[in-house]
């Protein structure tokens, strides 16, 4: 969708209304992702693609019946083998689509949304898809501040809570809610669009443990990158589908990339040479997490040649060494859900400790 | 290998060496998965496989061949477009083995392995594959015992600290460690072969926190089943690949299936109708880990409701509610990592503070 809004927000300002289907689900390899969006405004324009081309004549239809009745629509498509050989798919696959009007009565944020988006400020967008509220209703989440509602003040309350952590993410997905935002319940079926860019996590030393950690970061919606100086152990083969594998000297390669406030870090290299001098630029920049894996004793060694290397206190205390939880985590995978529930708890501030063993809110309003 | 073990234990116990073949990692799809064996005895005779065919051939030579030198090899095959079609493949695949000689003299605890397999008692047998150790050399680790060496004592250690880790969870694979075990270096590689079923994660209520804590308990090596009344909601096409998604009522279904003492069951049931019975029969069954998740309202409630049903005090103590460890997370999978951290914690005894808040060892020994 990101791609058309400049064209949308025209349509919307001029007030004009017009036709918005978004790809909200997919099953199996479908063209688009959920978010990828098209329109149809004045004069049957269109802009933008729900798929590979099978399925716009319809779309194109159905955007003009919901301008015309001012009522939303959910629709799936299927495709047939011989769609699916059309927009180069070899195993079908379905699309549905939440398909609605928006006129500046409908959705009064549209406007800020889109400047938001055009401004690089991230914002998650949820939009009721399905069950007893009203479909095509928005609720927009900005990091300080709420738009619009879903229908009840629980579904809100609800949504916006869950939206905080799909922003912080960059994720976009469905979720579902009772009628007044119960969270273990299904009859309220909610889109949430993040536009934002999802946080980075980088890991350098591609060992054992390094695949474990790259797909819990994965799992948790980060883009990964493997980095190490080793071409025989930095290889894609050894690491999960979609994660980027880097064959370079670690503190070079982290100087000259991009990390931000969200960013996470994980040093699994094992030697002083390496992780040296990428923690001294680590801890440098911004992050939301740096941590270093090892014993107690290379954790003391590291320690030392750090101080030494003239980093200050506050500098120094970023590093969480050794990385993870407490949990007697054996197995790379268990190492790498002590990590992520590390990397969690800083995020939101939680303990660590049981649930059972605390009293109070169980997740951040 | 279990297959053909009561066959390899009469050569073994008759004094007749053999060549063993042993899958120790696999590329893309391959036939068969590491621990498949094949292997050649007296008489060149064959029993067990390790391919769909295509390259039994070369191993039976390079069995005869480790017989006659008394050195264990290690070779890669990869498929060819025709081979791959041969075995039903159609993207290729690459499997490595380890092919080694086995006689009493190299492996003395082969036959105490092969009698606690057929008496289904758990035991993960440490195989050096490659590297600054002596090829082939075992090590069998069982739960309070171990038989063999590696070469080193610090190898040793390491790798018998892991097995246990392993054997837990009845995970095979390959891992690395330094010549003296070091855990972060590369330079050894181990083939970790457990015989024992992997332990079962029960998730009740096919909700959307369902699917994330199926997917990181399939990454922590459960057999994840997942279970729910609602037809609507308990479809396969809602949760990933290998996930055994059963419609019956809970309480219903864990009345009838299999759990021991590494069952994990979580509970995300959100109505006393379900989970009551079903917390009823749980808490009165063996399981390493029973949770439940729900507000501090719904838990006070619920826990007034299993008192009532007359559910003792040690029996309620089981109880793991609200689930997770205090992470303050928000999304599914923010969740799913603070109920696996938990798991983790709860198997090895961790405590869930950060490691940086901690002194001592890392992990047990």
């Amino acid at each position: 969708m990101r791609d058309i809004l400049p064209v949308l927000n025209g349509w919307y300002s001029a007030g004009v209304p017009f036709g918005l289907a978004t790809v909200v689900s997919t099953s199996r390899s479908a063209p688009r992702d959920p978010g990828a969006a098209m329109a149809v405004g004045p004069d049957d324009e269109v802009v933008g693609s729900v798929s590979g081309g099978c399925v716009e004549g319809a779309v194109f239809e159905l955007a003009q019946e919901v301008v015309a009745s001012d009522e939303a629509r959910l629709e799936t498509f299927g495709y047939s083998d011989e769609d699916a050989f059309a927009v180069g798919l070899t195993c079908g696959g379905e699309i549905t689509l939440l398909v609605r009007p928006v006129t500046a009565a409908l959705d009064p944020a549209f406007g800020e949304i889109a400047e938001s988006v055009a401004a690089a400020r991230p914002v998650t967008v949820a939009t009721v898809t399905d069950g007893p509220a009203p479909r095509g209703a928005t609720l927009a989440v900005w990091p300080d501040r709420v738009t619009g509602t879903l229908g009840t003040t629980g579904l809100d309350v609800a949504v916006t809570a869950d939206a905080r952590g799909e922003l912080a993410l960059g994720a976009t997905g469905l979720r579902h809610y009772g009628p007044h935002g119960e969270r273990r319940e299904d009859a309220v079926t909610v889109f949430l669009h993040s536009f934002a860019p999802p946080p980075r996590m980088l890991v350098f030393g591609a060992i054992d443990y390094a695949a474990a950690v790259a797909r819990i970061g994965a799992f948790l919606g980060y883009r990964v990158t493997v980095c190490d100086a080793r071409p025989v152990f930095a290889t894609p083969k050894r690491f999960p589908e979609g994660v980027e594998v880097v064959v370079d000297w670690p503190h070079r390669y982290l100087g000259d990339t991009d990390t931000d406030e969200r960013t996470v870090i994980c040093v699994l290299t094992h030697d002083p040479k390496f992780d040296v001098p990428l923690l001294e630029e680590a801890l440098r920049r911004p992050a939301a997490y740096i941590g270093a894996m090892g014993s107690r004793r290379t954790h003391d060694d590291r320690m030392k040649r750090l101080t030494e290397s003239g980093l200050s206190e506050a500098e120094l205390s970023r590093l969480r060494s050794p990385v993870g939880l407490d949990l007697g985590a054996r197995t790379p995978e268990e190492v790498a859900v002590s990590v992520a529930a590390e990397i969690v708890a800083l995020r939101w501030g939680g303990s660590g400790a049981p649930l059972t063993a605390t009293a109070g809110a169980i997740h951040p309003s």
